[in-house]
């Protein structure tokens, strides 16, 4: 199984991160097989959406109205809303599994591989690709 | 890897597409792996649920309350609400993974394997299915 | 391809359920690959979350939300608020995908695998475990 560790930054504000190129350069090369992305970090999700078009500010508003950034949070420390950010895996999923066919990751035309980051307390992240061929 | 891809007809309403029969039919005479099931757009997603027993309109109910289909959205083209449909896969995963065991994927009793396509301009549909054998 | 079905006792109340230790147990000794997790229900889900710090009640308090346990579901039978035990999994996935390196699944320092299970007449779950290695 081939691995590979990136290093983004998502900086001080929220983030919504591209991981496409990084994803597609990791799997040059390679063959058919399956394709997990993960983020090692409780307060980070991984999306599959269009970008660049207005979505991601849609998705901020959707999520603020379903995980308030105020003071209801039992789990709270750090920033305000932080413990919102503490939910957001249960809803976001921080793992996702992708085919690869002759080393191409199956998206969509519209389909970007994104890194939806609320948490402004950690300015740095980790993602996990792992691609596990056929051996063909 | 051994892969197909299906098409599925949603038409021109909200649909919630059963993929279960497919999905065993492209399994049979297979063995163990993983099966990959993604959808290669960005208004659509999986889900597993029960369906028959109104489950399908209690989750159309609930994400119309989660992505109101009004003019909030910045992303907006066509029909009304569009904008919403751009979101849902941040909620509803457009990929799912699940086991199979000599040919038959691991589902409980209540489970199948849906579509969820809230998309009412795009009649046609695309299910990319992936199986990694472990070659025994 | 190795499994394991575990057996899991959630009880007569919803129950968050850390699987963490079991699945690190089933893993010793293992090599490189993908390990799946998914759940045979129709009622319940897995997350990827922080446990002990309140976070628990946080996720209850926003599922509550969402999807509010009163009468307003078509598919309605067992304990009030059932119906919305049905919809759960669309947007908690029942099915889970985590990278393994040398026997040991790739978390990050604060986060445990968790069934969710908001479902309080069903006891009794069971979780399934797939390991798909690359054979090295």
């Amino acid at each position: 199984m081939k691995t590979s560790r990136l290093s983004v930054e998502t900086g001080r504000s929220r983030a919504i991160v591209d991981l496409t190129p990084q994803v597609r350069h990791f799997l040059k090369g390679e063959g058919d097989g399956l394709l997990n992305i993960s983020i090692p970090h409780a307060t980070a999700g991984l999306v599959l959406m269009e970008l660049g078009s207005g979505s991601e500010s849609d998705l901020w508003n959707r999520l603020d109205a379903l995980l308030p950034r105020d003071q209801r949070y039992v789990h709270s420390h750090g920033s305000p809303g932080h413990g919102a950010d503490h939910v957001l895996p249960a809803f976001i999923t921080p793992t996702l599994t992708l085919p690869v066919l002759s080393g191409k990751v199956s998206l969509g035309t519209w389909q970007s591989i994104v890194l939806v980051d609320p948490n402004v307390d950690n300015p740095h992240r980790e993602v996990l690709l792992a691609f596990l061929t056929d051996g063909s």
